[in-house]
């Protein structure tokens, strides 16, 4: 199914069969009818300016480690976008912000871990004082003109870049 | 952990146990490492006008059966989502559309098999005849000031209505 990751049921631990369910074929518990369904991951993005510069963190972690990327991190499910994107910036960025626009909803997942959505907001930086933290190890503004290498490619989309 | 819905490992059937992992406790395989991710759940609107009517669907399942909605339906994951919506236009309306606007992105789930995350777009019809599908019994163009009765607080929202 994916990658050989659906196997058996989350509930109750028997193996699933697949199964016609809600309008398509679904890993489906034989057991207790559990039905598994493969829901996006959901990611946010920070887009945070400054004299005409964007705010970009270098990569911590793998994959694409010590790339630049916006503050960005995955929505957990109950979560709303905007506390995520807040969360990102504070943890990330030491930045406490709130959200201006609703920018761009993404599609297209980077890598096997990646977000399959991502959702772009605008922030107004309210406080704090830049720190890396987190997934992040290192903070800069740059001009658009000037960025630094980049780890995923809807980066230079939501910047407007060919 | 989600009403007890998450016990064992979906990838080797192994009883999970909590344990700290990417930044949260998380639902872990203590055999293989498979570790459980709480995704939202998404869903796509789509918002089709007319002569300043607004297109409603009536539900023909539960739960809420028999009140209306915007034409929506569930982002499979690697699905776009301006797909989904041109997707779910086709099957509950008749409609061919294209994606004209992101309006807007609203959190909070309505009930416990709805979505966590609810992508808006407008979009405009290219062709096709109305014509009640899938999910839908019956199809309406409504006026804001008068409105069938809803199934969901989200679409008062959308419409911009208290």
């Amino acid at each position: 199914m994916l990658n050989n990751e659906v196997n058996f049921c989350l509930r109750c631990g028997a193996p699933l069969s697949l199964k016609k369910s809600f309008g398509a074929v679904r890993p489906t518990c034989p057991d207790c009818g559990w039905v598994y369904f493969a829901d996006p991951k959901v990611a946010v993005a920070a887009i945070i300016e400054q004299d005409q510069q964007v705010l970009l963190a270098r990569r911590a972690n793998d994959p694409y480690r010590g790339l630049w990327t916006l503050p960005a991190g995955f929505v957990d499910a109950g979560e709303d976008p905007r506390d995520t994107v807040v969360r990102e910036c504070r943890e990330e960025t030491g930045l406490e912000v709130s959200v201006t626009d609703l920018v761009d909803v993404i599609a297209g997942q980077e890598h096997p871990r990646g977000a399959h959505i991502l959702i772009v907001f605008r922030v107004n930086v309210l406080s704090g004082e830049l720190r890396a933290g987190d997934d992040a190890d290192q903070l800069g503004f740059f001009r658009l003109q000037d960025l630094p290498p980049l780890a995923f490619k809807s980066t230079r989309q939501i910047l407007g870049l060919p």
